[in-house]
C-alpha cells in the first residue's frame, strides 16, 4: 500500500505515473470507507482525487501555497500532507476536521468552511509574497458552486488588475451542493462545449489568462497543465472539468445527494437517518401549504435548499414558487426586498452561519426600505454544526441591533407555525425567524399576531422569573420545575421576541421579583439577555444571563459545552438558590 | 423655463428633442447652483443628465419602473418626478434627500445609498412582476464604481438565468469615487475601444444580452436607444458611455475631487474647508510614518481613499504600500487576512456603515484564522454621516459580538496614534478600530500595548464611575467636572476595549460604588454598555446606559438627537443626581 507510506508531498513527488494511480485509487478506498462508516463531504473530494495528487506531484507546498476554497474538498490533500492516518484508521478519524487547518498541519494556511473565500485570501498571500521580493506559486482552488459568491468575483477581478504569477484552478464539476444557478454557469457550460475556446469567456473579461482542461480526472494531463502554469507570469484561470463523485457510482449518478453524506450502508447506500424532525422538514410542510394558499408567497435559497426542505422533487413541484439563487447570499436577501417591493411575499433561508453574509442586505437593502420579506435562520443554536466555520450562534447578536427588523423565535413547532404564518402575511415590515435544528411539539395555542412584542406569561410566580427564549424554552421549564421541588414557585416566560424588550411585563416583575434569569441559545454578547440587563440596570432587581460564549471553538462536545456553560436546569437551579441567598 | 413647469415625467414626455436639450441644460444650471450653495453629490449627477430625460421621456415610471444603484446620482430624477422645486428654491433645498427615497415619491422605489444593489433589488421586481402576470418594464441603473461589488454580480449572473423583460443600465463614466479598480474595468475598457464588439464580453458571459452606446450624453441616441430595448424579451445591458461631470468645466477635468463636493466658490471652485482636523487625516499622517518604518505595512481602501486621507499624490508616494481594491469591500478585508497570513502588515480602512458589508468577511475570513491584521472603521459615531443609509453608529454591536476580534476606541488623536501602532505591530491577532469624525487632542501618555482588556482609571472618586468610551470620553469628563461642582466626587474611567469587560476593575468598583454609567457612541442594543450591565447584573451595583437607539432616522439634527438621547453633560448629571437619590 502506497498511502499509508506517505509522510508528506514529498513522497507524492518520489512516485511513477503508475504508482501515483494506484495512489488515487487507494485515496478513493479510504475514502469510501471513511465515509461510510464516520460521514462526511463525499462527491467534493471524490472528483478532485487526481488534482489534488497533481497538485502536489507539482507544486511544493508550504514554499507553494495552495488555498482550498470551502476546503471540504480537502480531504485527499490531507491524505498527502502526513495525515494519511486520519483516513486509514477508525480509531483517528477525528484526529483532523472536516476543512483545511492551519493548527493541523504547514500545508494547510487558512481555516475556511463558508465558499468563495480562497481567490481573495490567496491573492493577499500573493500579493505578501511580491511584497517582500519573495518567490513561490500561490494556487486557489475554486468551484463546486462557489463561483457564484460575490466575493469570490470582487477577489477575480482584483486578480485581474495586478496579480503577478497567481493560479486559479476552478474545479468544474457542473453542480453546487444542488444545480448551479446563475448565468455565469451558462457561460461555463458554453466554455466546456467549446473546449474553452468560446467567445465571451468570463473569466478572459476580468483580464484573467485562461486554458481550459477537459481531462479533469486525468492525472498524466493535470501533471502537464499544473507544470505549464507554474511559472506564469500573470493570474491564470485553469479551467478543470471533473466529475463530482468520481469513482464512486452512487455519488456520481446522484450527485446532490452524496453531496454530503452521514454514515451509510456500503452496500446499499442507505443512508442514517436522523432520528428526530427538523426545523427545516416542518418549514417545508408549512411553506408548501401556504404556497397553495397564497401564489405570491415564494422560497429563495442561496444554494443550499435542503436545509429548508426543499428536495429536488419538492422543488420541482413549487414551480415559480422556489428560486435557488446559487450561493450568493447577498443577492439573495436584496432579491427578497425587492421581491417583497413587488407585493410578493418572499421568504429568504438558510443556515444561520451563512446568513452572516448578509449583514448589510438585511440592514440596508431590506430594512431601512421597511420591505416585508422574510428571513428564516436555520440551525440557530449550539446544538446543530460545531465545526468553527460553521458556528450557528451569532445570529441575535448580528440581527438584534439592526433597527426596523422583528426577530422571532419559537419554542416549538406550533408555535413556529403561528409565527412563520404571521410574517409571511406581513406588508409592512421584514420579520426575521430563527429555529434550531431539532424541532420540538408543545402542543397549545399560540399568538396569531406578533405586532408588538409582547412576552408570553406562561406561569405566574414570584421571587424569580426565567426569561426562556426560543429552543431554551424547555430548559426553562425544566428548570421552573426543579425549582418548585425545592419550594421556588418561579415563574416562567417565553418572551417569543430575540430582538425586543417588553417593558410593560418586565415593569411589572418588578413588584415581586428579586431576579431575573435569561436562557438564549446564543452568544451572550450583544444578545438577547444583555437587552434585559440594560432594562434592570439602575433598577434593585438583579439579572443573570445564561447563553453562549463569544470564543472561537471547534468541533465541541454539545454535552460538555452545555455543562461549561452551565446550561442545565440543575446548575441553573444551584445558581438561582445561591442568588437568592 | 421649462424645468420649474415639471410636475411629473409625464410633463416630460410632452416636449420636443430642442426642448428637452433645453431642460438639460436648465437641470444643469439648478444643479449648479445648488451644489455651490449647498453641497452634495456632483460628477455624478452631471454626468446623468441627458439619460436621466431619456429615460423618463421613454419609461412611464411608476407603472415601469427605474432603481438607480447607491442612488446619489438621482438629482435629475427628483427634478423630473415633482421636486424641481427643492434644486431651484434655495429655501427648499432640504425638502429632499440625496438618495431616492420612496418616502418622497411614488417614482422611487428604495431608499438607497450603498452600492452595487440596484440589479439585486430591480431583479425582485421584475421577479414580482412576472410571479404576479403584471405588465411594465424593470430598469437597473448601475455604474460609476458599483460594478465590482460581488452583490452586483451575484445579481448580474442571476438575472442572465431567469430573468425576462429586464434593462441593465450600466452608467460608464470610467470612474469610481476615484479611479476604478479591477481586471472587469480594463474589460469595460477593451468593450468602449471597440464599440462594444469585442470578444469576452462580461456581460454576455453571464447570458446577459448587450449593446453599447458611446454617446452616452446624447439625448436623439438615448431616447432611440431606450425605445429599442423597452419590450425586449430578454435581460439586456445597455453599456452607455458617459462623461462624469459633462457640463461643468471642474468636475469633468478632476472628476475625483468632484465626485462630491461641499459648498464651494462658483467662480474659484474653492471649497469650504472642514474647520477641524478629521481621523481620516490622521490615520493618514501615522501610517505614512509607519510605512517608512515598515515596509511591510500596507494600507487597503474600498474605493474610498480618500476618507483614510488618501489623496492621488499620496497614494501615488505610497506606491505599492497601498491598495485600493474598488467598491469590494469583502474582498478587501479577505484580501487583508491573506496579506497577514503572509506576513505582511495590513490595514483596511472604510466608514463605519460600509464596514458592514464585511460582518462574515471579519467573523470567517479573518478571525478564525487569528490573523493580524487591521480593521479601520471610520466617522464612527452620530456626528458624521446622518442619512438613514449612511449611519456610523452600528459597528460596535456588529463587531463586538465576534470572537477572536478586540476593538479599540481612542479618546484622542495622541492614543490613537499609540493604538494604530501597536494594531499595526501585531502578529497573532486581528484588531478593529473605531474612530469618530472629528479629531481631539488630549495630549499625555497613553500605554503602548493593548494585549489585555484593562481600562485605565484616569480619576478616582466614589459613589458613581462613568466608564466613557472612546469619542464619548469628553461627554464623560464634562458630566464628571459637573458632578463635581455638586459634591459628587466621580470616577472617571476610559474602558479604551468597545469588545472587552477589564473584570477586575469592575470588581473593585464594587467596593465604594453604587452606580456605574457607560457612554458610547453607537446603538445601545448590543453594544459595549450591555456588556458592563450584564457584568453587574446579579449584583447591587446600578448601572446606567447612555448611547443611541435602534430606530430607523433620516438626517436628525445633530444637536437635537443628542438632546434626545440625553447625551449632554447636564442632562445625566441630572440622572446620576436623581438616581443617588
Amino acid at each position: 500500500m502506497i498511502l499509508e507510506h506517505i509522510q508528506s508531498p514529498a513522497d507524492v513527488k518520489k512516485l511513477s505515473l503508475g504508482e501515483l494511480k494506484n495512489l488515487a485509487t487507494e485515496a478513493r478506498k479510504a475514502l469510501f470507507t471513511k465515509l461510510y462508516k464516520h460521514g462526511g463531504h463525499c462527491g467534493p473530494n471524490f472528483g478532485f482525487v487526481e488534482a489534488t495528487i497533481a497538485l502536489h506531484y507539482v507544486f511544493t507546498t508550504p514554499e507553494d501555497k495552495i488555498v482550498y476554497d470551502v476546503s471540504h474538498q480537502s480531504y485527499i490533500h490531507k491524505m498527502l500532507t502526513g495525515r494519511a492516518a486520519a483516513f486509514l484508521d477508525e480509531h483517528k478519524y477525528d484526529d483532523v476536521t472536516g476543512y483545511t487547518n492551519p493548527d493541523e498541519s504547514q500545508h494547510d494556511f487558512f481555516n475556511i468552511g463558508h465558499t468563495s473565500t480562497a481567490v481573495s485570501l490567496a491573492l493577499g498571500l500573493a500579493t505578501a509574497r511580491d511584497l517582500q521580493g519573495q518567490s513561490g506559486s500561490v494556487v486557489a482552488i475554486i468551484g463546486d458552486g462557489s463561483l457564484s459568491g460575490g466575493e469570490a468575483f470582487e477577489a477575480l477581478s482584483n486578480a485581474g488588475e495586478y496579480a503577478k504569477n497567481f493560479i486559479i484552478v476552478v474545479n468544474d464539476n457542473e453542480m453546487s451542493i444542488a444545480e448551479n444557478h446563475g448565468g455565469l454557469y451558462e457561460g461555463l457550460r458554453l466554455l466546456r462545449h467549446t473546449q474553452g475556446e468560446g467567445t465571451h469567456n468570463f473569466f478572459r473579461s476580468l483580464n484573467l489568462d485562461y486554458i481550459y482542461v477537459e481531462q479533469g480526472n486525468d492525472l498524466a494531463t493535470l501533471i502537464q497543465t499544473f507544470q505549464n502554469v507554474k511559472d506564469h507570469p500573470r493570474p491564470i484561470v485553469v479551467h478543470l472539468h471533473t466529475d463530482k463523485g468520481h469513482g464512486f457510482d452512487r455519488a456520481e449518478q446522484n450527485k446532490e445527494e452524496w453531496h454530503y453524506t452521514a454514515p451509510f450502508n456500503p452496500e446499499t447506500g442507505e443512508k442514517a437517518q436522523l432520528p428526530f424532525e427538523t426545523y427545516g422538514e416542518v418549514t417545508y410542510q408549512i411553506l408548501s401549504d401556504i404556497f397553495k394558499e397564497d401564489p405570491k408567497a415564494v422560497a429563495i435559497t442561496a444554494g443550499v435548499p435542503s436545509l429548508g426542505g426543499f428536495t429536488a422533487e419538492r422543488r420541482k413541484a413549487a414551480g415559480r414558487q422556489f428560486i435557488d439563487v446559487g450561493i450568493a447570499e447577498e443577492h439573495g436577501v436584496a432579491l427578497a426586498s425587492g421581491l417583497a417591493k413587488g407585493g410578493a411575499h418572499p421568504i429568504f433561508m438558510t443556515a444561520s452561519t451563512f446568513m452572516q453574509r448578509t449583514y448589510d442586505q438585511i440592514a440596508q437593502d431590506l430594512c431601512i426600505n421597511r420591505n416585508p420579506a422574510v428571513l428564516l435562520s436555520l440551525f440557530a443554536g449550539y446544538e446543530g454544526m460545531n465545526d468553527i466555520t460553521h458556528l450557528c450562534f451569532f445570529d441575535i447578536a448580528m440581527m438584534g441591533s439592526i433597527p426596523g427588523l422583528t426577530v422571532l423565535e419559537p419554542t416549538c413547532k406550533e408555535e413556529y407555525e403561528a409565527m412563520l404564518r404571521w410574517a409571511m402575511a406581513q406588508e409592512q415590515q421584514p420579520v426575521a425567524l430563527r429555529t434550531a435544528f431539532v424541532a420540538t411539539s408543545r402542543p397549545g395555542t399560540y399568538d396569531t399576531t406578533y405586532a408588538t412584542p409582547r412576552y408570553s406569561l406562561d406561569k405566574q410566580g414570584q421571587q424569580v422569573a426565567i426569561i426562556a427564549l426560543g429552543s431554551f424554552y424547555s430548559l426553562g421549564q425544566q428548570t421552573s420545575d426543579m425549582l418548585q421541588a425545592q419550594g421556588i414557585d418561579a415563574t416562567l416566560i417565553n418572551p417569543r421576541f430575540a430582538s425586543a424588550v417588553d417593558v410593560e411585563m418586565l415593569e411589572r416583575l418588578k413588584a415581586d421579583h428579586q431576579l431575573v434569569i435569561t436562557l438564549e441559545n446564543g452568544v451572550l454578547d450583544g444578545g438577547f439577555g444583555e437587552r434585559i440587563a440594560r432594562f434592570y440596570g439602575d433598577s434593585t432587581m438583579k439579572v443573570r444571563n445564561y447563553g453562549l460564549p463569544k470564543m472561537l471553538i471547534d468541533r465541541y462536545d454539545r454535552t460538555a459545552f452545555a455543562q461549561e456553560n452551565r446550561l442545565t436546569p440543575a446548575l441553573i437551579t444551584e445558581d438561582i438558590v445561591n442568588i437568592l441567598g
